[in-house]
């Protein structure tokens, strides 16, 4: 059960996420977890997959950080686990909304897409973007991924004056 | 090679777009044409994939217009292909950016992440981040997903105040 991270790929960190999430059911089991489902019963029912797929997806998710387990009983019942999301899999929100955002625009249902994200304060809409250090986004032709500086502290106070 | 969108998931835009994109070498692939990779012995040579599944995630990408196919030819040489992200796929940046933000949080190789976001015109570290219509990033914990509403453009003007 063990997913190793491939060896091939030791230090990006889009492929050791991929190691770990790389799969489509990991990301909707992920999905109903968020939305509240705890039980594997309920994971079961809502996502209609194999029991062996989604016992093997829970396990990764529990042995990466994103969700926990935690032991219950119903009266007369035998002894079971729930599965509970971790802020590390809570974190996987911004992944979830960025795939998410990105079906709406590229592959959307006839009909248009279903959901939306929106603000629990202000009912807005939200989007997922990329955002600077005073949390204001900033476009994509902005974006550009840079090797980590040597030095890194040094280097980061030069540049972030 | 056609990705026919899952009949089991016709609504959910988080399901259809890993019917296209969940699969962990897409990812990847897109990750090598995101840093200016164009062609088919490039993209083999730096992702150590083989070609029989290369040729399938390109086409994919191709299919699913993240990506297009331009022909090219060198002197004495035959005819080839090179890709090119088309803006479909610079929006993804944003799940790549997601992916590796949370790598880096969770499952960082030793020493560190090797790789920074950051704005080219600020050189500001950058996140990626839930914003609101304004712009500005908001907390996870005010993100909500809710069912899109019925007769909508009344509903999200009542809610827009």
């Amino acid at each position: 059960m063990s997913k190793k991270i491939d060896p091939t790929y030791p230090t990006c960190s889009i492929a050791r996420s991929l190691q770990i999430l790389g799969e489509r059911w990991t990301f909707l089991v992920l999905r109903e977890a968020l939305g509240g489902t705890t039980r594997f019963s309920e994971f079961s029912a809502n996502l209609g997959v194999s029991t062996d797929i989604l016992t093997d997806r829970l396990a990764t998710l529990v042995q990466a950080g994103a969700m926990e387990k935690r032991p219950y009983q119903e009266a007369g019942g035998r002894s079971r686990f729930s599965y509970h999301v971790t802020p590390a899999g809570e974190e996987l929100l911004i992944v979830l909304g960025a795939l998410q955002q990105w079906g709406d625009h590229n592959c959307p249902p006839a009909g248009g897409p279903t959901r939306q994200r929106r603000s629990r304060a202000s009912g807005q809409r939200l989007s997922v973007a990329y955002v600077d250090e005073s949390g204001q986004a900033v476009p994509l032709e902005d974006v550009t991924f840079v090797a980590k500086p040597q030095g890194t502290a040094d280097a980061m106070s030069e540049r972030a004056i």
